[in-house]
């Protein structure tokens, strides 16, 4: 096992832990990985081992082009989602500006509700607003000749299309819901992803507690929206210490 | 008390305390048991003891006739369930092959919601297809004959009753809900079944949530049910170290 | 302070930290009593102490005169109604055979919303017949008069008026819903009372969960609920070591 | 830093810490002031600071007019929101009479389901009447100018325009849904402001649940309402030990 990837390694290790520590998956359902952009390589979870099992060195190097380049386990079975994300975040519309290096999937309770639903999460409150100013993305439904190819990859390029065909960039919105699976997010480090995932669950949680108390709710006005998105997001944000 | 047994009441014994470390129970509202197919015996919990003053030694060793064989105290009261599956695993419609050697019997809340409700859960997400290719099955509500016999072994044949009913092994799908009461399930060993226990209360409460979202909400289709399947349980399954 | 009534301050401390370990109420909200047949006194939670400030000797002792016998602090507001109650078990319907001799009144979530929504709680499954073979009844609202009068004295009263109404005993039933408040419980003592409002609580969640699915939702037939009842109380009952 | 302020920078502090410890909100999504009617100064949570990093000395201390008088970070965001409210304590309606020095802002999701469903909360039972005599108001969403202008400073004159309205005391509530976004709450010391934040939490919660029960159920009748607010609150309370 080489010494190279070991910064990288703990990093997506420490973030897997973070899934279990807030409570966004039990068993082994989640993934976090991280990635470098100087290397052009991710690390990523083994698949189907336990949080509490998972050592630093099980962390598995993958490149661009989805080969295991260190590590002696097998890579989570989602590696090729991660990959065709990564993808993009190199070589897509961004232009190669990679502000986004780590990717986290769940299986959280309420995001997956939505998941199964299928439904898109319109901005209800200012807690989403503050972390996106736009609904947060569900996708269709994968079809069938997807779905019986490269399935993890196909789920990577069925995400890119969603946010294609809503004129939205994944710096954007860094979360989407997978229909009938669940939830992504991504961040400028693993801890950011997790974040992310953490705050989506949560969001989830507030705007299925407000649909039950009214399934007609309206979206917060656009000028709210705005103001909170800008407050911790625009050129002249005034949120945070920096 | 003999020693004979000691490593098959260790194993009954973690599974049982795993029901209240996952929170699946409340008191001594659960109960698991270990089965050993060389010996035909099982261990199980004792009646009525609470989770946090249970120990090894007070499981009990029960035949395949109902016969305690050996320990102090009596066994659970649903120890006649328990007996008629372990006597449809060894000689029921797989021929002998014991693939399942421990069941779970947990009062979850969400579990309990849907047996209460007598409701099927389909397969709404993939989180459910990773772990059956199937609905759950609900039982029907016992009838009152078998209700004043044999209770708890006529429940046990109403769960396999249940299963023939829908063309169903109990190997392809180790969860049933029985109606108006709650959830039993089954695996290799008694960490597996408690693992069933968490991954079905975790799967209804995810159809709950759903259902409130859209109570009209299509399963998933038939083709990302299988894929998901077979990507953990199929012969060229890939999740996993194996 | 008497060293008298150590035991039983104990008891009823150890009963009212119950209510926070099992999450049945926040802060203050909550208290437990147990009382001596042979002295007939009840030690009781003072009036507005938070759980993890509650020292044994704080436990005030009172008579069924409503008297402080000991005790440096004021009693729970809610005294006069465990007073009443304590009455009723010893001079009133049950002859003098005071079976029952601690009460819990707790806040918990979902016992309360049953309470404000006044719904008794038909039996809808086994986890509710294995400890009571009845509804749990809810109260009406208090009437103006009553209120306005000695409001705790009342309380009591109208918990025992609901059962007299319903032809039920306190023994058959250790479990109401004051309409418009919250529940109370009782037991053989200060842990089994404690042990009440948490099975009621747990039945309250499961109800809550089945209406979501289906707010027509039938009780169990009444011979699952005799054969339930029977198991763990009746004179044949085999649950349990004893 | 002065040592001047060490005291209202400590009960700061605890009651940021507050918000973490009752689940009030995750990471950094809520923040605590005390206020010291002396210097005419408040103590503050400084900006995007997460709970488990603070330190005590990390409280910002501002004034009425909204100048940092002490301390190396930037104060929350919600700053003017705050200092709005301390200007009504000390000049407004009350007339000098500071009895609330605290103020508590916090992201719990049933608050915020409220709040985003826009809705006042009626009162539904004796745990709402115990810690209010009133509905919890909610405010209008704030209008496009409002927003466009100083958001902070105006979401506090929007409160205070909500319970002018009300003909309500901000002595008389201590609590208020600010629509779209979450609840604000406030008391005697950092202490009291964070308990009516987990109290409405619990209000709301339970209010909730009540309604997916009923959504038509009515409020406590008022002479219940009055008693339960009047022994714990009016001239002749006589909960507690005071």
């Amino acid at each position: 096992m080489s010494k190279l990837y070991k910064g990288l390694r703990e990093e997506a290790f420490e973030g897997n832990l973070g899934i279990s520590k807030r409570g966004l998956a039990i068993y082994t359902w989640g993934n976090v990985s991280a990635y470098d952009s100087h290397k052009g390589i991710f690390a990523i979870k083994p698949s189907g081992v336990e949080y509490d099992k998972l050592k630093v060195e099980d962390m598995v190097i993958v490149d661009l082009e989805g080969k295991v380049v260190d590590g002696k386990l097998k890579p989570s079975s989602d590696t090729e989602t991660h990959r065709v994300l990564y993808h993009e975040f190199v070589h897509g519309s961004f232009g190669g500006k990679v502000a986004m290096r780590s990717i986290c999937h769940s299986h959280s309770p309420y995001a997956v509700a939505f998941s199964q639903a299928r439904r898109t999460i319109p901005v209800y409150g200012t807690t989403h607003a503050d972390h996106g100013a736009f609904e947060i993305p569900c996708t269709e439904i994968m079809d069938e000749e997807a779905a019986k190819g490269n399935y993890e990859l196909e789920t990577g390029k069925l995400i890119i299309k969603t946010f294609i065909l809503r004129g939205l960039s994944l710096l954007q919105m860094p979360m989407v819901l997978v229909a009938g699976h669940g939830p992504f997010t991504w961040g400028e480090n693993a801890a950011n992803a997790v974040y992310h995932a953490a705050v989506l669950e949560e969001i989830c949680k507030m705007a299925h507690l407000t649909l039950a108390l009214d399934p007609q709710v309206e979206a917060l006005p656009d000028y709210i929206i705005k103001k909170h998105w800008e407050r911790k997001n625009g050129p002249n944000a005034y949120y945070g210490q920096q």
